[in-house]
């Protein structure tokens, strides 16, 4: 049986608004170690991937594996029935046809129970290929979902170029053309093959409270080991080999604009691809403040939101360029 | 002639928007004693029954008995021209084929004047009997209101059960089906029967301070009568005789979280009832922060938003169960 | 060639929500003194004057007069990829077949480059004669907004009518008629041939420090040349002999209920409008606190904007009344 509790409602209703326009039905693979859902989108063109991590659930018991094959659709609507607060109970008895969902109100005054059908759904597990890729690109979640929605308005493709300088997005369409740059932050230009700090200039004007901030991680993130808070955990188990992530904006407050651009390049990438999917990855954003975005050569981008329960990834292959 | 005026144009508008989608045309029966409105819905299945209480406007003047024959899409539009602090002013002469409206701003530099046609509305006066409810329960407006529209989502029905635990709304349709149950709030469970204050178990967490006010209302009922408001004073006229409302929720603040949920009860009830037609009810919790649910084996459920101008009633006969 | 800065892409956002259901396609003339932009409306009906004043800009250039041919909803297009707070440059090399606009965020960590297509188009200039209106109302923009909003949902036109006492817009329709009154704010009363305080009666309970604000403008506006602020500027440049505007709301907070009206009579005014394009008019609302309404009998009215960068100005034919 599956017995798995989630303290808020609200990551619950979040992660599936990220997710039921790209998939409509799922099996959430239930194990010791979490819940998974792998699928490709209803186009057979994108691939997510869902990751819930069993520790980080507020109590979690699985005792068997099971495929829970799920109408993401229906489980909406049932979670637009909780509270942002609720919180969430998840329960599903071995060979069960029905998932139940208790949401209670943080006071208890309040119960809500729910059935969900469940169906059998037939679905191969695809293998991930551990990836090094050439250029992961750190920045603020909200920005990305900005960019992919100013650039949609021109045209159907962005092209988007990591260098030194910055990450680059530019698209082009009937109005005229057009494209972002996104400087890297100060302080965080820590390549694979030179981790010297960047040179990137700076306007002497900018406040200057935020470059201590820039500096201090770097300690930090090799020494306050005792000090990580349980966002830092779920990251760090993640980090299986692959390049560290920055963490520039890790003090910063939870506005947006804090939130730098760190780049670790092992070496320049440009790659185009569909501003369709983009968009609707991007969606995530509500989930998590930081985006990386992932990017080798004839390789297909993964773009990854880590929340504090787990990871959500998307996989698009690049456009053939003409 | 009449010339009633209204403190605050907000109420109106309030009343408005929770009438004009169940009734189209009605007739405001103007007399010495208010305005009241009685009309049956547009598909004749729900009763609606607004009373306005001559002595809550600010000033209220009418020589003669009649009734304004209204369309009330074309009230709500003329409503809408006056901002939510405008004092309003309904004017008719004897024999009126129109209504006035005058809204006066608050710092009487801008008046709007408005005439509004009337129509002939022939329309028969049902006298509501007087019943003894075997359960009424007494909640947050907005928590009904959006277990309605939770429930909405699964079925077409809900039922509706009030027992001495709380009151359970469920539903099933398609997708699963749901219940919510809400507790009743410690200190209000006040049976007609046994005035005995509850022994809801209560988690020991919880705000020390909301308990504090569970107490004392109880005995500002009795004897508190000089300090009363015009809330206060516009619920005691009405309770005649009917079992007293609990008034848990008085003196906390406009959250809609803190009304608690309390039942009044004679013997246990179970009633199923469309959710279009609650879902439509429940659009008057702007009116008010409680709802009262007044409910007997078949008999038409009461729908009640006690407001300072009045009160505004719902009724629906329960689904026959199969 | 052109270049022109602004400080905030939100003014040009503004500008271009005001205008773009009235007029498609447009010339910015783009010459040493700024930038102005003259249509007719896509019905023919109304006329729309833009004029941005060079020295409004943050830095302005431009070194031969040169039509620049726009689609207007391109152009929104590509202005809601920048955000309110962005520095935008104007580009456009002399012969330019495109515009070229560059966005930075004030961090300058993000830069935006988009080129949009030019177009030719063949626009005859109109001169617009000076005018002695004989009415002028100076009033709340958002209160202007609304009422013709709330008019245009009774009828199809609006009269408006000037005189000492106020300001009345009239409106009818099959629902009934309506009209809202704007009295003259007290201390605003400043005929052209009178310059008398206004003896309008007065609310006593209406708040005295709002009566001193309202008596110190008449000095300042004489003598305190040099602490205007560059809306006051802006405004003076334009004022060229014509009854100046009454500036009574000038210290007042953002609140738009602190704007009072005024109004500068030579006769009385009475006029019908067609509330469509009035209403159109009105969108400009958020491009600046006041509006101005300039009347004279078989005259077109003139609807004014002053806004920190320039003028925009509509005019619109009165119906003829049968």
């Amino acid at each position: 049986m599956l017995e798995a509790r989630v303290k808020q409602a609200a990551v619950l209703k979040k992660l599936l608004d990220a997710i039921k326009e790209l998939v409509t039905d799922g099996n959430l693979d239930c194990t010791d170690e979490g819940i998974a859902l792998q699928a490709m989108d209803n186009s057979h063109v994108a691939l997510v991937s869902l990751k819930l991590v069993a520790e980080q659930f507020e109590s979690y018991r699985c005792d068997r594996n099971m495929p829970l094959g799920v109408n993401l659709t229906s489980l909406t609507k049932i979670l637009k029935c909780a509270k942002d607060q609720d919180v969430v109970t998840l329960k599903a008895p071995d060979d069960a046809d029905s998932l139940g969902l208790v949401f209670e109100s943080p006071k208890e005054d309040r119960v809500g129970e729910y059935e969900m059908k469940l169906m059998d759904i037939d679905q191969e597990h695809l293998g991930i290929p551990d990836t090094q890729y050439d250029a992961t690109i750190t920045m603020s979640s909200s920005e990305f979902q900005r960019i992919c929605r100013d650039l949609a308005a021109l045209g159907e493709s962005v092209k988007i170029e990591a260098s030194k300088e910055g990450v680059r997005f530019s698209s082009e369409g009937e109005v005229g053309n057009g494209s972002v740059l996104l400087k890297q932050s100060a302080g965080t230009d820590r390549g694979a093959s030179s981790s010297k700090k960047a040179s990137v200039k700076r306007d002497p004007d900018q406040e200057d409270d935020e470059e201590e901030e820039d500096e201090k991680p770097e300690i930090d993130d090799e020494e306050g080991e005792d000090e990580v808070d349980d966002e830092d955990r779920s990251k760090k188990r993640k980090s299986n080999g692959k390049p560290k992530t920055a963490k520039k904006a890790k003090n910063t407050d939870s506005s947006s604009d804090e939130v730098g651009v760190s780049i670790i390049l092992e070496k320049q990438v440009s790659l185009t691809f569909s501003l369709k999917y983009l968009t609707n990855f991007a969606k995530s954003a509500p989930l998590a403040r930081e985006v990386s975005l992932h990017m080798s050569n004839d390789v297909p981008l993964l773009v990854q939101f880590d929340f504090e329960q787990g990871t959500l990834q998307f996989f698009l292959a690049p456009k053939v360029s003409s």
